[in-house]
């Protein structure tokens, strides 16, 4: 087992570096924190590169057995002092554990006959949003996301974090809208767009058993190229006084109708 | 017309201090910010005491209008230079219109007959969660929202941005755990809980016409007291890998159905 003191220990920089998309892009490596979230990564047999971990902090008895099968996995073990922990940690009270992950993208177009249900996210910025939006998909059985353009990337540490662990579970691929107008003529899911404007209620969507759901950016919208490759246009009647909902709200609304649809006795 | 060209200047000081809970509970202020949010803030007459903006930042024909009007409606306008904006400002980019508002809480007990969809949230803390229920409240034609116990306050500056506006529709009251039982006992509103543990199905409930949807933390849920007075107790179904969702969401889609339900038809 590894120890460091040092706050400019060459890997404790990386990690503090890891907080930048352009620094998890170079390396394919990404950062998580926390008890269950690291539990959940250990439980799925998520690709953990390190496990960190301070004497100080780690309190629970949860924890120090995490630490355990990680060994057994042959994660590396790291112990860190609290000073060099809090350089990089991303929680007030935090907990002692941390971890490296390596990221995993799937490729869209081996993805020829996709099951089950998924989502598109195209041009969404908000790290929350989508953390939260992976958690409503697998609370509603979904497979994957697809993410189209800017994105913000799943590996975002707030997305790894508000997502719970559904990362973990969760199929991730990221592509071009040129290249997604392609997957969907050469496969045979059905696109189901979400708009704001007048379309079909949601409620009374016959939802296919492969499916994407598409969804663009609050600000935004869906673009008109992918509103021009969807099978079918959906929204979310509402009244009172806003004029739109938060998007992983909607998403969510919308994913457990099609749970509820597929799960109905 | 004011002008503050001082980062120093006794106003501008207590503007910064409304960052913090104890000073908004003395003075009765908030701090809002930003062009649709102050927009929604002057379409719903809401009690605003001055509007303060930058003219290096405020570019948009938009928010030179919505100064106008609130001079109009008798509110104070305030000059300030952007390196005082900036002191208080909380969004990167801004577009230079800020405002202080009052809060306006209503008394719970006054409300005897109460009508229409509510949410009691019971001991919630996320303000970002808090001000996207109040936006999926209002969505769904709701009331008010009645906090219980410690929850964070609606007039946080997060609760107040990502409300995009809701609570400024909504009826906002506060009260303690005791005085809501109290308050059940002499009002016949419906009590509906929702829970993570086994009950119906949040689809398989016939929401009564007046009803408070209450929900708890993610963390903790409901109390076992709150539990005692609801009426029924539902759940969301879910698979996946995941134990529960977050709670904006969950929020959002038992609000919808019981959206649905009411204008289904």
């Amino acid at each position: 087992m590894k120890q460091i003191t040092s706050k400019s220990n060459a890997y404790i920089k990386n990690i503090r570096q890891l907080k930048k998309k352009k620094f998890r892009d170079e390396t394919g490596n990404y950062y998580l924190e926390g008890l269950r979230l690291i539990g959940e990564a250990l439980r799925t047999d998520t690709n953990l590169e390190s496990i960190l971990y301070c004497s100080d902090l780690l309190k629970s008895e949860f924890g120090w057995q995490a630490i355990k099968i990680a060994e057994e996995k042959g994660i590396e073990i790291i112990e860190v002092t609290e000073e060099v922990f809090q350089t990089f940690s991303l929680k007030e009270g935090s907990q002692g554990l941390a971890a490296v992950g390596k990221q995993k993208w799937n490729d869209l177009h081996e993805l020829l006959a996709p099951e089950g249900l998924w989502i598109v996210l195209d041009n969404i910025q908000d790290p929350g949003n989508l953390g939260t939006i992976m958690r409503s998909l697998d609370g509603a059985g979904g497979k994957g996301l697809i993410f189209v353009g800017n994105s913000t990337d799943a590996y975002h540490p707030t997305a790894v974090r508000s997502s719970t662990g559904a990362l973990f579970s969760l199929n991730i691929c990221k592509t071009t809208q040129q290249k997604l107008i392609e997957w969907k003529k050469n496969s045979s899911i059905a696109f189901i767009g979400t708009v704001c404007e007048s379309a079909n209620s949601y409620k009374l969507c016959d939802y296919p058993e492969n499916m994407v759901l598409i969804m663009g950016s609050e600000q935004k919208g869906l673009q008109k190229e992918v509103i021009a490759i969807c099978d079918e246009l959906i929204t979310i009647p509402m009244g009172g006084s806003v004029d739109s909902l938060n998007l992983a709200c909607a998403a969510s609304i919308v994913l457990f109708e099609i749970y509820d649809k597929r799960n109905r006795i």
